[in-house]
């Protein structure tokens, strides 16, 4: 089953580009090469969060905003009113009636999601008409940045708990898709549920929650509440336990527990969400744990992140599940992928391809030239990946990298997507992306795995497209004109 | 007119929720007391950024999502497959009948768009049936939190900015309303336009855009593509001077300049988007201005906030126009206000209002009882904002707060906008409210309107809402039960 994408994307979201998008391509019409075919690859150059690798996100929706773009009359409309510094149209209507008839036709590989994806690896390549080529970079950087940033920190959220992660964050999420995409994006990158329905419904994903503070201040008194709550919800019950005092909360909801329980019914847990979380935690275990319930579960939640749920753990905080928030779903110590759409090739008026670079004073901006591609080593025994090797397709390496055993095996990890316009293959369902993120994880070495101070992944650089780079830099220093 | 929500509001989103809102509601009908009358206020504790003032934003959108607010079949049947801990469901079919037939009944007050507001004031008041009130504090929150955020950050990077302040982060930003509603958060807050199509077109924000790297990588030389941008688009000119060498870049955009002047057309400017923004604004401008273009702006972008931007006007850098974008759209450095809902009355049996509170350690997090409202003192001759007076409604204050002025100016900050569900003020269309923020910030003392270090604007609480809080508070600590 093919994942299906949020329906906030079910419409006519062909203007959520860039205003010099259409300018350019205006340009290039006028100039007669809209239709000259480009290539352009989707990468970002550092790994988020200070970490060593990324989880690819987000594909599902950007192949569905490319398979339904096309400027509708109310977008041209809307265009026809925009004026440049003298008043007068900045699109010509000849460029409008053909913008109207465009489609999105062209080829598209790109890593499945839930991979593992490091610096400057093409997550996506477009190849194609120029001007649509140009025009999808906007959205496509807007939907891939942000679910590959909240998968992957996801992942390291994951990886940092030894228990369930809970994802909460709808009521901080930036927007209401940056919820449902987050949402998304963390189950893929290895949370068990998620709190917010709508995500539920969408994407297949379970559900979870207990109550909320304002439950217990319904009430007179917390007992009363717990019972009542046991009352309504028998077979869900978590006690938000710090309302008014945690300790005393906590054996009010051993009290409650003994009712449920002979009533037929199990404790689930208790939920701490403030104050002291390894001290309370400790606190609430024993008495739970001397209450008769060694098997109801301890939920932290209050601003986690995986440095924190490292530091509770190491400290020996007998927390069970993890209820992850604000922190998860805004990617909170570094909000946003640095994701860049690069052109690296386009054919000339004769037809041959002319690979194309981006200079930058800082190197690792300098782009990748040509039709990139990634192939990716594993070791024959293991399975443990072993590195990439990043090349130019049109040149194929003849060689494995240095330093990789001569039996590694070998994939590619751009797959064929679309075919001038027409999806080839299905994207992958959640739960295939999210068994592939695990999967990769168990596969990554444990020295790129640490939350910091990891050591990079291994990305070899094809000889050939070192020296094609090299070329162009310094021909681009020769300054041309 | 009234502000036209962005369509990716306009469908169903009902589910749009936590779980735990629905497992309270059914607990509420369960005890028959989900039409018991009860008040909610969302309000934050900090202002963000480590500012003094924060601008409200996202009314509009909140109040579509309210009025359209019901549980269709759809919903109804994913809530009827969600399963307990004994894989048994979690909702009665009896209570999903009831829920199917609700509809949002509450009455609202709010603080209308653009408004300065700070910590402990509600931006809004939800006064209604306890279940439903309930259920909307996940939407409330996703939105307003949000949209508060970057209308704050926005107000922070105009009052830094000398100049015009360009909106371009769709690229980077958290999803797709992500973007497009930072960028109406970010006009509201006073940016002077968008990169971004779509929410140009949905909100009728201007919309501003340069040209991109590929267009002078598509083409043999940069001054061949400057000179055909000029061709394409002589009435929007603005060069990316960056691409290959900056300084170069400049001046191949002055050759480029002087084409255009011959067709006659003005160059727009240039634009810098790496390296030492102030060293090469400033060779920027002395080739510009040495060329015959004093006229011509240095548009600058490449990670600006407001503290960059302060930074390079004490340095004195001539850039005239600023294009931010991620730190803008992602509320970089604070990505989420921390807002809250809390429940802070609700009528007893009897029908009286019983005041509720929430208890914590950190006092900052101890929530205010009452139907709460704000006064805002302004000076009768000048118009400065003085103080705001936080109170409950039910006991109104009898004197203006100590130290303010006897012949101050008063008014309510809340305004109805619900009545029983039903619309009874239009909200603020985008440019009364964009309007509304800059004339609130004029009026909006000096001294808290520093980047950091400002001091905290006044919000007296009235006495008797003091006392109750206290009585509250000492209540709750003798730990009923």
């Amino acid at each position: 089953m093919e994942s299906r994408p949020s329906t906030l994307y079910r419409q006519n979201l062909s203007l959520l580009t860039d205003l010099y998008q259409l300018t350019m391509a205006q340009g290039y019409w006028r100039e007669g090469i809209a239709d000259r075919e480009a290539c352009f690859y989707l990468s970002f150059r550092r790994c988020p969060f200070r970490g060593a690798y990324a989880v690819a996100c987000g594909l599902a929706d950007a192949v569905d905003l490319l398979k339904s773009l096309h400027f509708g009359d109310e977008d041209l409309a809307y265009l026809a009113t925009l004026c440049g510094n003298d008043d007068r149209p900045l699109f010509q209507p000849a460029f409008l009636t053909w913008l109207g008839q465009q489609r999105f036709t062209c080829d598209v590989d790109a890593v499945p999601e839930g991979s593992l994806v490091f610096p400057h690896e093409p997550l996506m390549r477009v190849v194609g008409p120029l001007a649509m080529a140009q025009i999808v970079e906007t959205p496509l950087l807007n939907i891939i940045n942000f679910q590959t940033l909240i998968a992957t920190k996801a992942a390291r959220i994951v990886s940092a708990a030894a228990g369930p992660v809970i994802e909460f964050g709808l009521r901080r999420a930036q927007g209401i898709d940056g919820a449902l995409s987050a949402s998304r994006a963390a189950w893929v990158g290895g949370v068990s549920g998620t709190s917010n329905l709508l995500a539920g419904r969408l994407h297949g994903i379970p559900v979870r929650g207990t109550h909320a503070h304002s439950w217990v201040m319904v009430f007179d008194d917390e007992l009363d509440a717990f019972q009542r709550y046991a009352e309504a919800m028998p077979n869900n019950c978590v006690f938000l336990v710090d309302t008014y005092d945690t300790v005393q909360g906590v054996h009010r909801a051993v009290a409650a527990a003994h009712k449920l329980r002979a009533r037929g019914h199990e404790l689930v847990g208790i939920r701490l969400d403030s104050g002291d979380m390894g001290e309370l935690a400790e606190q609430a275990r024993t008495i739970l744990d001397e209450g008769g319930f060694p098997d109801a579960v301890v939920v932290g939640s209050n601003d986690l992140d995986e440095h924190r749920i490292a530091e509770l753990r190491a400290r020996g905080a007998p927390v069970g599940v993890w209820g992850v928030g604000t922190r998860l779903v805004t990617g909170h110590d570094q909000p946003a992928l640095g994701g860049v759409y690069k052109l690296s090739a386009i054919r000339d008026a004769e037809g041959r391809w002319s690979p194309r670079l981006k200079r930058s004073d800082s190197p690792v901006k300098v782009s990748y030239p040509g039709l990139l591609a990634v192939r990716r080593y594993r070791d024959a025994n293991t399975g443990a990946l072993l590195g990439d090797l990043l090349y130019d397709e049109t040149q194929a390496p003849t060689a494995i990298p240095p330093g990789l055993p001569q039996d590694a095996l070998a994939h590619e990890l751009l797959e064929p997507v679309l075919r001038q316009g027409v999806q080839v293959r299905p994207t992958s369902d959640l739960p295939t992306a999210r068994a592939r993120c695990g999967d990769a994880l168990d596969r990554l070495p444990a020295e790129h795995r640490s939350l910091v101070g990891s050591t990079s992944y291994p990305v070899h650089i094809d000889p050939a497209l070192q020296a094609a780079r090299q070329r162009l830099l310094a021909r681009s220093q020769d300054t041309p004109s």
